[in-house]
């Protein structure tokens, strides 16, 4: 099997490793020239470190089924998926669209990266729609493993259940986003956290590094393991109902009074940024996002054994 | 040092397995006779488990250094610190901490693991309101160890910095909140998820197992390991302000789109219910409750090691 990596940035990479450990041959392409190729020594890495943690057997095998291509045309050639991930720009996806659904070998489906923009402003009017569909990964996507499926109204099930076992069939967890939505599911859970965050630091009511910490010591811990609601189910003697009759009419006065629909006061980023070069000097945040990585490699492989 | 742990429900022995893990003394009251005996079997237990992990080096020594009192009274002897973990009612607390103010050795801190209730609501009038606090505990604290602690307007800075230095000794991690605000900063973030989740399970955008998934399989992880603005900060090349800037539009945009001040539609709940219930068996409830703590127990063993 060959997936097709359209757009070599983080998402791509990421994609390319998840694609390249899964056993598939992978072409990589990129607008920009030599992008594509400094990508592959960058899934390179990535392949060694979870080798490392044993996530993956072989990892100069999986590197040598990855190739680069130096056009469109040759990256798709022979693919099973293809997967774009350039820019988060309607106009932008739509123009790469046109092309990928021209020289991508009939029948294949082809994903997009898409983080926030729903699939009806960009593949409405792609000749072959049908096979052209949201499958937004998280960031990156070989170390978190969900991808939001987003149908839109043209999509039958029967290609939404194919992309899903694809993706599945690969190590991946996809899930089905049944309506068109701005932000999926992913980014609008994301979202209410980080603003209601921003929101208290702007009020004075914490510093961000104990924000951080309360995210990182506590709900944090438990959601790496469980959804919410799995987590309310076992919090209360007779699981999610009893759960909701305890103390929903708790969260709905709380929900009430969140700010997540504020506007970002300057003040309260500047506070945030200057508490986060405290924490992590800017030398030194490459190492950090180097201990990250590698910290999720060995969270992941925790949960294969859990 | 002795920690007086008042109401020994499922945060009460949490507290006293963290002490105890600490190589503090322990006292165990509550007011429904029987119940703290019972506390203290599964105290022992919460011990051995965490031992079985690395977590804590001789259970049996642990164990032994806690003890179950008849009284009140003499829970609070010799104590060092007290932590109240009665029911969440501000009536119940105020009459519980009198008592806890009138015996309790002077000077001696005395915590309130109220969840939501703020302290000028139940300790104003308490005599002694100058050593009595908020020191709400995630649950369970021995597994997830932030505690938020929250002062009311008359506590002065040094009292906080005695309790934060406390708590930090046994190896809690305390973070201030500075203002009294309902549901503090930890179940703030919580009800922004989950008031968030529901909606979109009403609004059929999810089912419910795959909205775990989403939380499970990327953003727990990375809140596993830091929090929401550790994560910006690393997510942009320039930091923090860059991805403020880059994508601070599109998270206010999302943001004013949230329903996290609905109620919970009835059938939404019913759709959980019903989806937990295929995904866990009330049979299975119990296990998978171990399950649970066992693997907070490993991810705790696993972030000591990073």
């Amino acid at each position: 099997m060959r997936a097709g990596i359209i757009g070599t940035g983080l998402i791509g990479r990421g994609w390319a490793t998840a694609f390249a450990r899964a056993g598939w041959s992978v072409s990589l392409w990129d607008h920009a020239p030599g992008a594509a190729a400094l990508a592959l020594s960058s899934v390179k890495m990535a392949l060694d470190d979870m080798a490392s943690v044993g996530l993956v057997a072989d990892p100069s095998a999986a590197a040598a089924r990855i190739r680069v291509s130096d056009t469109l045309p040759d990256a798709l050639q022979d693919t099973d998926y293809v997967q774009e991930s350039v820019p988060e720009d309607a106009e932008i996806k739509r123009g790469v669209f046109e092309l990928l659904d021209r020289y991508a070998p009939a029948g294949v489906p082809i994903g997009s990266s898409s983080s926030s923009i729903v699939g009806s402003r960009f593949l409405s009017e792609i000749p072959g729609r049908d096979r052209c569909i949201v499958a937004h990964p998280a960031n990156p996507p070989h170390l978190m493993p969900v991808v939001e499926v987003a149908p839109s109204l043209w999509h039958d099930e029967a290609f939404v259940a194919e992309v899903c076992g694809l993706l599945a069939s690969i190590g991946q967890v996809p899930v089905v986003v049944r309506k068109e939505i701005e932000g999926f599911v992913m980014n609008r859970l994301q979202t209410a956290v980080v603003n209601e965050a921003v929101a208290l630091v702007a009020r004075g009511v914490i510093d961000p590094a104990d924000l951080d910490a309360v995210m990182k010591h506590s709900l944090g811990l438990r959601w790496a393991l469980m959804g919410p609601f799995e987590t309310m189910d076992l919090n209360a003697p007779n699981g999610f109902l009893d759960y909701a009759t305890r103390y929903g009419h708790l969260y709905q006065s709380m929900g009430r009074d969140l700010h997540v629909g504020e506007a970002w006061p300057d003040d309260a980023l500047r506070t945030i940024e200057d508490s986060r070069r405290q924490e992590t000097p800017r030398a030194e945040v490459g190492e950090r996002m180097r201990w990250r990585d590698r910290a999720l490699m060995r969270l992941m492989s925790l949960k294969d054994k859990l």
